[in-house]
């Protein structure tokens, strides 16, 4: 088996397994209760919380528990009226953003201009989850402040806040949250070897959420329910690892895309009897190759490529089943008409140098036979309309 | 250790954890995934399901799995404008609807009569979390039945529909939706030996709910984010465990609590030297055991029974940390001014016959040594108090 579908799922971390065991088991008492053992299970819960905080250079106070990526950006979103969204976003965000009463959905590279007097948030994946694609969120951040600073001035009372989602990006970015200087970050532990349905919304301090789920007040009232004791522990086993390893995985992956591509082909080339385009610049998350063969049913590749042990994406896998178009392919300009998906490869804790001969020439095979049922004429145009493609 | 708190947390049953192994190992796929691993990991979590839907004698189009009892609780409500809960609901119903344009809470045992030709939504516990008192659940559900077929007669096309929480209900009652008769129903597993947060909502076909959290589109697109397959597979091993053993559980609990009641004192006395009153008929679940000493504060109670290895809750204990005036107590016309709290005995998986004796006589020693510190003039009040006292 060579699993290449990291951003997915991935497997528990043995740490995080080690880590969440023992409230698997003794320690299942209810932290919100009196006794000593519950309180313990408070403590160690708390502490997680902690862990997580300081991972991320935040209080813990600024730390939401959710279950999950999606919850969280849905916990980020609904105290605001106006939102404006980047084209390049997980189903989640365009989801939570169409729910506020007035959303709008701008291009990556202009979203600071689209701020108008009463644009309340702004949400910008740290990096996409088709291409990894790593957004300025820095210069972003540095134009909501002076937005601010603007609005303090001329008496406009309206705040203005930035959410990332860094669901793809604790394996290899930095996320200290002043360095990002954001407002608001998402995180899922299931993107970087911690549980499924566990995930975080950091808010600044000063930034008032209103809560999604009510009821017993845990979380500090923004989120109620007897809390994921095991899982929060995992998680915060697992972003502690990531970020502690993010720069030694960006070596790694290099050196395993290095492998990839010399098996494959480097950067962007047109192969000479189909057409391929494989993205890869420096300004992508380093475990992320994403392929686009136009003419090819990508889900055809994926069956193809199962029978080798070989398994990808054909994007988000979360959104996969929903066979809308696809907002980020149409973001770099790609039409639906000749393309029919892509390969979305990404890297992660299962891979081993090893793998990627291997791996490149079952997709390179898989493609060829393939591409052998595009018609001439199709192939034709095709071949015309990729050079005028935009490069990722 | 006596742990009497299974109504706030149980451990994983043995079973359980073996069925969530596979899932927090090598079977770590995401459910969307096209490849067959990930394809096998997807039928294992809809054979889940299937399996959570029959042992309610459900289908499995109408279980919705989500982050807990609260979460399920939330997406009941939020289809509707006009909801009526009653006086005994736990804080995750009192907060879900609260957060409804209109929401009434009246007495249960009155909950039909005020009915209005509005009424969209009933929500009643099956148990009450801090007496276990089982509610008249059939009874409600032909009075909801009736007004339907009225507003039909009458050309009302305003839907009416029953929900019940039976957050604590699944190891004692019988849960078949028919016999039941609601239309709505939320459980739990972390109550009954499954992993925390996890949740279903059931609601019969036809009622359109409305998603809280949108995105990937999973769970029919009424609740996105990638699913907990561990947790799931191990929520359907936990409730037919519950539902397949609620006949023995009802005869084993009577049996405990016999002998708890030999070695405390039957029924509804006061002992001489202080004021006690437990909670005990045939309408209240099983493995639910409530005492109220007046004029003692219960917390101390609960840290002097945590010094003998004896840990009981203080009542519903995700809404402990609130201090809030208990509703399900001011409904029993128990008077804050001399309750100061009370002691809930919930009995699990992890008692045994020979744990009662000594737990009741550990509840007894702790009540005698706190009812010293009662003013004279304030015990002889509420001497006089307690006989008028309501009998759950």
């Amino acid at each position: 088996m060579i699993y290449l579908d990291h951003a997915a799922a991935t497997p528990l971390l043995p740490a995080v397994r080690i880590a969440m065991e023992p409230y698997l088991s003794d320690q299942f008492f209810n932290p919100s209760a009196l006794y000593l053992p519950a309180i313990r299970v408070r403590e160690a819960y708390e502490n997680a919380r902690q862990e997580l905080a300081m991972a991320l250079g935040a209080k813990s106070a600024e730390i939401t528990l959710t279950a999950g990526a999606t919850e969280s950006i849905h916990l980020a979103f609904q105290p605001f009226k106006n939102v404006i969204i980047s084209d390049m976003e997980h189903p989640a965000v365009r989801a939570a953003a169409a729910a506020r009463p007035n959303s709008r959905i701008v291009r990556r590279g202009y979203i600071t201009e689209a701020i108008k007097p009463d644009t309340e948030l702004i949400s910008v994946a740290l990096a996409d989850s088709i291409f990894g694609s790593i957004a300025p969120i820095a210069k972003i951040a540095a134009a909501v402040k002076t937005e601010r600073a603007n609005r303090k001035k001329s008496g406009n009372n309206t705040p203005i806040y930035l959410h990332t989602d860094a669901s793809q990006a604790p394996n290899l970015i930095n996320l200290n949250v002043a360095r990002l200087g954001i407002d608001l970050m998402t995180i899922s532990a299931s993107k970087i070897g911690g549980p499924k349905q566990v995930g975080l919304l950091y808010a600044k301090a000063g930034v008032e959420l209103t809560p999604l789920i009510s009821g017993g007040g845990q979380e500090n009232g923004l989120r109620s329910g007897t809390e994921n004791v095991a899982g929060v522990i995992g998680f915060a086993t697992a972003l502690k690892h990531a970020q502690g390893h993010a720069h030694a995985n960006q070596k790694h992956y290099n050196k395993l895309t290095d492998e990839f591509y010399k098996h494959f082909h480097r950067d962007f080339n047109l192969l000479d009897e189909y057409c391929i385009l494989a993205t890869r610049t420096g300004k992508t998350l380093a475990n992320f190759i994403t392929i686009i063969a136009p003419g090819i049913d990508a889900e055809r590749l994926v069956y193809l490529l199962e029978t080798k042990g070989v398994y990808v994406a054909t994007g988000s896998a979360c959104s996969a089943k929903n066979h809308e178009e696809n907002p980020t392919l149409k973001a770099y300009g790609y039409r639906p008409e000749w393309i029919f998906g892509y390969l979305r490869i990404t890297l992660g804790s299962t891979n081993t140098l090893d793998q990627m001969q291997p791996a490149a020439e079952a997709i390179l095979d898989a493609i060829r036979t393939e591409s052998k049922r595009i018609p001439a004429d199709t192939l034709k145009f095709i071949q015309q309309e990729t050079k005028r493609l935009a490069i990722v």
